[in-house]
């Protein structure tokens, strides 16, 4: 049976497996005080253009806690946090940052994603609003590269959002749950470029190859000052910390992360060009390891007893939308399974 | 200088201040173990159609404060709590509910009002969502009586929304912050028909007569069982809680309460009555004690030196819309005198 | 019947109500935006020795949500608050301070009070711990001013408290919800004393010839940027805000706050002064208006139908603590008529 | 290099890597939806002599995560928790519970444990006080097994305070974050008695041979009935679930657990006896993998650079109390080089 439900479903690339089976019985120091954290620290931030002076990472373990953890990090006391209304925190996260206190501020999304100046013309409005003392202060940005339904933000677009957080005062944070994805179909955001525009992000593990973990960066390190207590009181801080170290220094040696946004896109695309060529029609234009087609109800039952992926919203008349993911473990061979199952 | 910019504008009712001078130095326990309060109770509950056993009352400072007392009682954890997108906790509130854990989730507004086929037609949707336990559960429903915009629902209209709170297992809360004008205005909704309909819902008293207050009433006793820690723990607890008790006795004592609401809607249909007469356009057709106008920005310019209202919204390149808002002290002769301004 | 069983059981003091009634049919705008409020603020900045470039005030209305707004506000995210372990956020506010996520550190008491030398040697300990980034780091410490037992720090004592926070760089913030019997009481702590220690205090009202109402003063104005958004989010915001404003400009006008904590002391040590003439043994030695007394069960027993005051503790075997209060309304002959119970 | 300074310095049991190697490249559900974790619900159910019916279970990712979790779920909404004050939410968990709204109450600990009759007397006085609406109603009493200093109560100590509980309708919660060590110690308290005696509590698997994970166990199956959200709200739940899942059954296959405890403690043993028999003095006397001593301070000079564990506390003027840990993984062999250290 072949599976594009999402990219997660495996465990984490072999050449990670390989580290952590390796370094599996020696003995370090807990809670990320180990010289693999240490060391996927600096490769990180060299990738991202930093260095120990100029930024500073933390690994978690999930996306969710990170997002949480660091919006209320970032974010003042009761602020709330501006996001697409596609976005995960809107939608997909059963209230964790409001269970931290910080309400969700939905602006529309266009394609996933947020424009720049309907978030200008947000913030002129509160400000510009007698009342926003009693309404839900600003106190970070939020968007996702790539966003929730594939597409990425272009350097222009970016650009253009982080001068309007700039301009309202207001911090950015990138969600890059599928950072790996993102990076790989974009023609001109590098992990520099969102390195140096976003204010905090993150770079997924969990989705793009690791067991789990993803690395928090951020251009502001005097905001980690306290940044381990703050971790431990979101319950998210792991005793073997090394285990996310080795991980993410795994992915940013040898271009692993590189490689594994690569495979992802180039899978995708394979499949996309076959759908089209097959005559299927876009229900979305993804350039990332999302795909998303119109089936024919009758095709759908067909498929699904061999190949699982997942219905985008409810099953319709005569057509339904669905999803298709790949991943960094996606063959060609698999895409040419599935068009078997086609034609 | 006339002003119709809100509803607490003024101190207290005359009967309300004359009572509390009268109690001044009497020595009553705190916390509202007090007599006053025992009556203030009995007069809601009975007020109300209840009695001790099958319903209960409590009393606190004010609204945004009712609000996520309440919200943070009735609804689980981290459930969140269904609201017209106007909604009052949705808007107004500085994140009051989000700040003990709990997501606003909008839902659109027609006229202020929440539709029960709308209602329902999420609940149908959040269920059937396979993700739906990675998405917020909704722990209650949330709508004012009357709406922020001064339309009240019908006794049909409140009752298919509870009967679909019901289908899908979850509490109805009305917040009545203006409930006296709602009440005057409504041809077939008394507070006996509010107490049978609602889980939950609070009696204004800062809006409607008091120097502050709301009262909290309702037909589940039991969940009120440590109620008073809850409210503590929310720093609601009042110490003089008698001063809550003395006003909300005295609204319910010679039908003050009624003759507040009856002032605030008969001045307030005045005004729309001449405004109409005058022909100017109504911005929202309101029952209650506000009213919204479309007024041209001369007027307006030339008003406000001598009469406070509020603009709704930002100004408009030629005609603004305003809100005008009557209360339990405005007389008919302020309204002739706001009309001699106009002609 | 005579009651001495707190200083909340009255309304207010007359000159305070009289100040209400006279302006109660005024309109002015809400939530603290109105004349009153702007006057009160500069009469408790002049009291304290500040200005409005030097300090802050903000009134809310009551003491355990004064406590919680304010830790909330100083205290970064997780961080604790020290207190003595009889203190009252430790002790009776139904754990309103943990509500918004702040453990309480309890150090020892003596007498009510928290000796500066153990608060250094805490710290000292607490920063030598390898393990603090996993403890609860201390975001500001807490005492009160009169203790909960009636005792008040001197000023050396406030100062070397305020010395060791200083070191290691933590806020204080004294609570005063009894302020004006603890500076009667004290021969070398005025108002401008605390003022120019505490990094953040309140005047207490409630407890001090107010219906109700705490003024938080402050000499880091720029703590309080987003001051109204914080204390809504806290419930805590009142509409009538003038209410409070209107009875601390009362409080600071003619002196009656130093009037009301002069009477409240004077009757105490009336109260003292005869207890120990008739041979009763003192169950704590207070300076302030609340006193405590070791009685016989008998006479306690003989004296409950007609004097009402608050066991201390539960009753023991032969003879029980007692604590009496005195307020701003007690007098001379109520002292008298207790001693004619006695005698 | 020795190193002794606690249990979770290395990977996992090779067991627990080669399964999850064996099924890296698998495609499974997410969020603990796969069979693997099924099968482990089982297992685990099975070993605590419950079922489907009778109990339920959850895997979370860490300790802290999991106390605050549980005790969030099962305490009311303000409840604090009971516990010894040396418990470790209640030291050394960066205020996670308070985090979520839940104030820690500590009790005396009496080396390490809770004293039923103390808790009784606790309960006793705290609802026979009439204040205490305004004290913090416990939620649930929390023990450590083994305790933070490598105690184990016996089947009669919980016994006695499981009936306390239930006297005081109050629910215990066990942490049992190295349970497989204190299984192994005790003489009379099997799985099944915990789980019997438990409303709820977690079998450890990060310090008891896992990479991470903790096993929450419940005979009130619904509890859990939203337990999912619940989880994601605290950030808590992990994506590859599976993981999870699948080294819970490794350990409760073949009976890994109890091996994995047996060595832990077995290698304690052998320590232990030999530090006595070279005359050491035993700071405390554990039973299980913790050891502590009493070393001259010369002699710990001479040995930090050859063998790595934790000084107890601050470095004393000539003796200093010392915790050597072991694990699934310490050898008899390292306990013999580590004596050669001292011989």
């Amino acid at each position: 049976m072949l599976h594009f439900d999402t990219d997660y479903m495996r465990g984490c690339h072999p050449e990670v497996l390989e580290r952590l089976a390796q370094t599996n019985m020696e003995q370090t120091p807990g809670y990320g005080k180990d010289e693999y954290t240490a060391r996927a620290k600096e490769l990180v931030l060299e990738a991202c253009g930093l260095d120990k002076v100029t930024g500073d990472v933390v690994f978690l373990v999930g996306g969710t806690q990170t997002n949480t953890t660091v919006i209320d990090l970032v974010a003042g006391r009761y602020d709330g946090v501006i996001s697409a209304d596609t976005g995960h925190i809107n939608v997909h996260e059963s209230g964790a940052v409001e269970a931290s206190g910080h309400k969700v501020i939905a602006l529309p999304s266009h394609g996933g994603k947020m424009d720049a100046g309907e978030l200008d013309s947000w913030f002129s409005a509160f400000y510009a609003d007698d009342s926003h003392e009693h309404m839900v202060r600003p106190g970070v940005v939020y968007i996702t590269f790539p966003t929730e339904v594939g597409t990425v933000y272009t350097k222009n677009e970016l650009t253009a959002i982080h001068e309007v957080c700039d301009k309202w005062n207001t911090p950015l944070f990138i969600d890059g749950a599928r950072l790996a994805y993102g990076l790989a179909a974009s023609a001109d955001v590098s992990l520099k470029v969102i390195a140096s525009i976003a204010d905090v992000f993150y770079i997924g593990g969990t989705k793009c190859g690791t067991l789990f973990g993803e690395a928090v960066v951020t251009r502001h390190p005097e905001w980690f000052g306290h940044i381990v207590s703050h971790i431990k009181a979101h319950g998210a801080l792991m005793a073997k910390g090394r285990l996310l170290g080795i991980q993410f220094a795994t992915l940013f040696e040898n271009d692993l992360y590189l490689r594994i946004g690569r495979n992802g896109v180039d899978t995708a695309m394979a499949l996309k060009q076959g759908m089209l060529e097959r005559g299927f029609e876009l229900f979305m234009d993804s350039a990332t390891n999302q795909q998303f087609f119109v089936l024919p109800n009758e095709l759908l039952d067909r498929l699904l007893p061999e190949v699982s992926f997942e219905l985008w919203g409810p099953r319709c008349a005569s057509h339904t939308p669905v999803r298709f993911v790949t991943d960094w473990a996606t063959t060609q061979t698999d895409i040419e399974n599935f068009f078997k199952l086609l034609d």
